[in-house]
């Protein structure tokens, strides 16, 4: 599997063609971004670490019943991915407050939920990623009523396996944003990644952050916390 | 009925006590405001407008299944009604883009819906507001599952009665934002009100807005289209 011509070069990621219309190559790098894109960095070996978590989550996902863009991990920053349209909308799952949760609703960081919390935001970086809500997705056509369903069906069993997972590598999962994506016959499955880019992890005992706050908040130890992150599930050197 | 101490002053209402501990008497005054209380001004004969409008919907609701705080006006300003415990959210219903909506998600004013959309803001003017899921709402405890299911419904079923009212009056109804509020069997209601102050309605033939619209964007004409929705509604001299 050769990449071609570079389709698309986002903040975290570029996504080539392939010589198969129906596959596509993604290759991490190190770049990155915060608030909008208004903050910027790099995170040595991040591009490896995001590729190879990544992978390693999908291909859990896919043992439990969740239909993912996974094809075959190339190298440590190359992968083969189905490629599909992405639905535009970021989708979070919070089992704590932390972030921007915290923020808009003043509830304290680490305030536990009985019930995790869903929530769409509009992939649109000109309107800032603005919530949406189940109606206005439909209203505007961003997504139908039965994609939502199966996309919030997949969500809430993707949060369970991976609590479950985490829990096991003494690490809390707090929150999440996942993408999905359309294949050319509608069919949705999980698609982007799932990296200590767009999750929060914290310590189970310490509740120390090893995921991307470390350097959106300027808190030192960017790369150490990646590289625990990746020994914590078995990954690392 | 008479009025006692006042319980609570807002932006466009007093709160009265009454001699009966369950109801309370409402005073609608003629104070305007906008943009989170930052600007502010006076609309002449809006509260006898409001009052006297919200009434009749609200009785009109009645006739129609949906339960309400009202009991019985007093006069062009004052209305005794059930005192609730308010559910702090803001139930916002839009048949057409208009407003937050449209700024939010870049979609222009009067773009009509297939469906109609529901949205919850949570009522906290420290926090602006922020817009906020059936998750979301669940998980700080604003409201409980079974509260927003039975919110949605009257809200759903509102919406229906009030399109249809509205459109013999030759108005479209573009957008609306209500209240709920639980009695002390926790008992839902539809509480507070319904007026051009919460409504946006536009004459259905030439677009002309007929509502707050005007006091907020300085269109002038603010009073004469109060007192033209009163007389669509049948209760104008
Ligand atoms: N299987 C796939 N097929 C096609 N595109 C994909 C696939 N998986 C992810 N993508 C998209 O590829 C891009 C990955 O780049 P990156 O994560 O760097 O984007 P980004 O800067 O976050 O921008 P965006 O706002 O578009 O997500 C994203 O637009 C993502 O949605
Ligand atoms: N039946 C009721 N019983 C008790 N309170 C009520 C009832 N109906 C409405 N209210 C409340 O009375 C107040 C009415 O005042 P007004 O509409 O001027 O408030 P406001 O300035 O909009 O402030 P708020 O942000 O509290 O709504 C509101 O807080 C409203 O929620
Ligand atoms: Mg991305
Ligand atoms: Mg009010």
């Amino acid at each position: 599997m050769e990449k071609k011509e570079m389709l698309y070069e986002g903040k975290a990621k570029k996504v080539f063609a392939t010589d198969d219309p129906a596959l596509c190559v993604v290759s991490y790098k190190d770049d990155a971004t915060a608030f909008n894109g208004e903050k910027k960095g790099t995170i040595v070996g991040k591009g490896v670490v995001n590729n190879r978590m990544s992978n390693f989550m999908f291909k859990l996902l896919e043992k439990n019943g969740v239909p993912t863009d996974y094809v075959e991990e190339l190298n440590d920053r190359d992968t083969v991915l189905k490629k599909v349209q992405i639905v535009p909308l970021e989708v979070i799952v919070r089992n704590k407050a932390a972030g921007s949760f915290s923020k808009r609703f003043g509830v304290p960081e680490g305030t536990a939920f009985k019930c995790p919390t869903l929530e769409y935001c509009l992939k649109d970086d000109a309107l800032g990623d603005p919530m949406i809500n189940d109606s206005q997705i439909i209203a505007i056509g961003a997504a139908t009523k039965e994609e939502l369903d199966t996309i919030a069906k997949y969500t809430m069993k993707i949060n369970e396996v991976m609590v479950a997972f985490f829990k096991e590598c003494k690490v809390d999962l707090i929150d999440f944003k996942i993408e999905f994506g359309r294949l050319p016959d509608g069919t949705i499955i999980l698609a982007d990644e799932i990296s200590p880019d767009t999750c929060r992890f914290w310590d189970v005992d310490t509740q120390e952050k090893l995921d991307k706050d470390r350097f959106r908040r300027d808190m030192g130890g960017v790369e150490e916390a990646y590289a625990e992150m990746m020994k914590r599930i078995g990954l690392g050197e």
